[in-house]
């Protein structure tokens, strides 16, 4: 196993602990949100897209993402003096585009139409060999990065008897599996997925990896991965307890208590462990639960949206 | 000089610090963000609340407030056993006022056509004569339970050239000053008010207290006072730097910043410390700056109607 390097302890941001009090009480949960949203270029992907950076020997890295992992590769990159192409579809909102360019990313905009991330990220690889290709989750250095959060609320000195994530790809809830393995402290922990991309639920419930048949429509643009990655699926099947499907307006829902009753705004990925509980309050009502709100980053108009309804 | 006590500081939740990298990038300041948003009840009014209720010998409390206060003080009372009676329009926001009763104070709603709110007050005092009347600034203990905040910020391992922090009543710059003068670090404190609500600012330019002849409607309620308190004007006459005015539409513009750029939602009031750095910005340019947000409770149909600019 890997572990967290102590260069990444010090790169990245501790994680912002909220005791929420209202959201508390409203949900009948001794709630504790580990928000991530003021990580590093706003969500948790930082700590594994530094830990892939650090620990590669290449100077230059390739990433298909358009959304939180290319802004954190490309950051990374730059503290470490190293070089990064991002590969988004030319569809992808300006803001997003603007973000890596911000950070220090090459951006390789290309049309989905004609070619798909995969392959352009195979040509790129081609025309440069000497680049790192690198994956948003299915990655030893992925689960690595992320443990770094799990050893962080493995510290806590409070009860803790559940924690809920956020699965896209599977790097967020795998890097939690494995620290609290490594620390010893039991908890259960439980995958937030969208009802509408359950491939990871239905994954656990058949003991072998389902993908999407194609990229899921939901909200939590986080989590429209077509499958669980392979050095995920080991952590993810015997260490969680269980995964949630979460429905579209639960998502929401969780969008708008964390603005109103706990002033955090987030996005609607980091919001689905909030959903989580929403969908099956009995299930933690009475208990000590910590969810970690995975990231922040979402666009004004979709998160004015999310507020009028 | 009053002093937070240990329960005082016990009772807080210590102040939310955000490198705001992205935000420091776009305005060439070095920016560190202190934010009240996650303190209990949503802003820094909890610290002066707190510290009046748990020092008066009073075992209820009457204060007038639609506002922040308001709920820091129902808070404040119902973690120490005490009654809250609070005084609010009849025409205040619905979540306001139902706020302050999911914290545990008796609402109070008067017709401000037929009666005022400091008439009101006097009414309920002299049918209560065994309550205190807590003003939500001009009292030796508000300053000091704010001052916690200052005694934190002075003790912050970093380079701060200034701290700029919202102007209403001026409870809370006064409670910076007194903390920064006991802690003997020397740094420039600024008052942030907003133009269209400038009685600080014309106060400080003028050496005496000038008052607004009427309630200013500005978008930051929190800054809508008459006039500074009288336990606040030495404070703030011979320790703030100076006292920026703010335009409404640079408070708009710093909540849409806060938001896009540090995922932070603030209230209008709590944005005006970073609409001071848009307001002068070559005067901040390249200092090391602290900007605290005060609060964070805002109706979601003003934070869209903010967005939407």
């Amino acid at each position: 196993m890997a572990h967290p390097t102590p260069a990444l302890q010090t790169a990245i941001k501790p994680t912002t602990l909220i005791e929420a009090t209202r959201l508390s009480s409203v949900l009948g949960i001794d709630l504790i949100l580990a928000s991530e949203t003021f990580q590093h270029t706003g969500s948790f992907k930082f700590r594994a897209a530094y830990n892939v950076a650090s620990n590669v020997p290449n100077a230059s890295i390739i990433a298909a993402s358009s959304g939180n992992f290319g802004q954190a590769m490309a950051y990374a990159c730059r503290l470490l003096g190293k070089t990064s192409t991002i590969v988004m579809p030319s569809t992808s909102a300006r803001v997003k585009v603007d973000a890596v360019r911000e950070f220090g990313g090459i951006v390789d905009l290309i049309d989905v139409g004609k070619i798909s991330r995969a392959d352009r990220v195979k040509q790129l690889a081609a025309e440069n060999p000497e680049a790192y290709v690198a994956s948003a989750y299915d990655d030893p250095l992925v689960i690595a990065g992320n443990a770094s959060l799990g050893l962080e609320l493995s510290a806590l000195d409070r009860p803790i008897d559940c924690i809920i994530a956020a699965v896209g790809g599977g790097g967020l809830t795998s890097g939690l599996v494995q620290a609290f393995a490594e620390s010893g402290r039991k908890v259960e922990i439980y995958g937030a997925e969208p009802a509408l991309a359950n491939d990871a639920s239905r994954s656990f419930r058949a003991g072998h990896i389902v993908r999407n048949e194609s990229e899921p429509r939901t909200i939590a643009d986080g989590a429209r991965t077509v499958s669980l990655g392979e050095h995920n699926w080991p952590l993810i099947q015997t260490g969680l307890t269980d995964i949630i499907e979460v429905p579209e307006e639960k998502i929401k829902e969780a969008v708008r208590l964390l603005f109103s009753l706990a002033n955090l705004k987030s996005e609607p990925t980091g919001a689905l462990s909030v959903g989580a509980l929403l969908t099956q309050p009995e299930r933690f009502h009475g208990r000590s639960v910590c969810c970690v709100i995975s990231g922040g980053n979402v666009d004004p108009e979709v998160y004015r949206g999310i507020l009028a309804e």
